[in-house]
């Protein structure tokens, strides 16, 4: 199995690249440009030698990325460059399912939301890249810190949504392979919720009133373990 | 001290009076029917019997109840009859706090919100009673069945927003008196966020696919204890 992830040389992509790999599954790690994806590649292929069932990252250009990837392409740009990016992608998309992961955080308060007029970036996604391509939201709420610390478990719940079900699950049982729970939150309508949690989490971290600094949510119920 | 809570006599307000009275905060139960709400705060005051250091909770009409609270008025009605109580409410709050507790669940679909023109029921209520009157959204995500479950911890963070810091603080700390983690998360447009987490809860717990029925939200981080 062979991810990509488009824009993927930032610290989020990065994070998860590695997440992914220590996991087993292959990623393709798109950029821009294509010989930095190779160099930061390599460097995180060094990083997880140490775990020794780790599969490995190849470094790509976006497109190829994308076209390296058997089923599932992953959407981490910053909101700034969602619509283009998704623009570049969709001719090479051909029925693989685009996750989306991007926040729309206001231009100048990472604090707040500046939702698109669709609602949210999973439906804006949705809408531009038509209702044949089953997009799925997922993985805002988890911060790069988090990723990128692999000796740490994942400490938060993933909330996955997107129209399509099966797509939606397909997605969950990927992400599973990180040793977290997922949760399916309904249709892409519910990246409303989920895409605005995530500068909640970011005001919790620069306020300095919680105990922590890289916050995440969880579900919890009566019952339930830590 | 003494709240309200206006529209009380549901499962909802219920608890809530509970949870707080057992917690030494006394409330003044609102409904249209007085003599109704008398007849249910003696039986909640009988159910309190085993908690000593518990407060009266006290049954009125709902407008009696406003004008018996000294400073916080919580608000727990139906989202059909949101708009409605806040008109009648208005005249009588005299500077009080409204904490606003309800969430616009599609009036066929308690799995999606339906959101008011100003975005969330929270901005609707601020938009209604004007800007001079500090609103505050809270407890939207907290179960009925666990609020009414006085013997079992509430296992749930609350999250609280609101355009006024000073009232959105006042508000937490009552809240904390039931022995909840809460949370600021930011102005009243938080509320968009805040209140569409509670049809998702409800997805989960319609759902067979999580292990629990009466899910709720904690925020989580490295280092943080269950």
């Amino acid at each position: 199995m062979k991810i990509a992830i488009f824009g993927g040389t930032g610290p989020q992509g990065q994070g998860l690249a590695c997440r992914f790999a220590k996991a087993g599954v292959a990623v393709a790690l798109g950029s821009r440009d294509g010989v930095r994806a190779a160099a930061i590649a390599a460097e995180l292929n060094q990083k997880l030698a140490v775990y020794p069932g780790a599969a490995q990252i190849e470094g790509h250009e976006n497109v190829a990325a994308v076209h390296a990837a058997d089923e599932i392409v992953m959407l981490a740009v910053p909101y700034s460059g969602h619509d283009a990016a998704l623009e570049q992608l969709k001719p090479h998309l051909g029925g693989k399912i685009l996750v989306d992961l991007v926040v729309p955080l206001a231009p100048d308060n990472p604090k707040a939301v500046a939702m698109p007029p669709e609602g949210s970036a999973t439906e804006a996604a949705q809408a531009l890249l038509g209702q044949t391509t089953a997009v799925v939201g997922a993985l805002h709420n988890v911060s790069a810190h988090t990723l990128n610390h692999l000796e740490q478990a994942i400490n938060c719940d993933i909330l996955v949504c997107g129209n399509e079900l099966a797509a939606s699950e397909k997605v969950m049982e990927l992400i599973s392979r990180l040793d977290v729970a997922t949760y399916y939150c309904g249709p892409a309508s519910a990246a409303r919720c989920l895409e605005a949690i995530t500068p909640i989490l970011i005001r919790l971290n620069i306020s300095k009133k919680v105990p922590f600094s890289h916050a995440g949510i969880r579900i919890w119920a009566p019952g339930s373990v830590a």
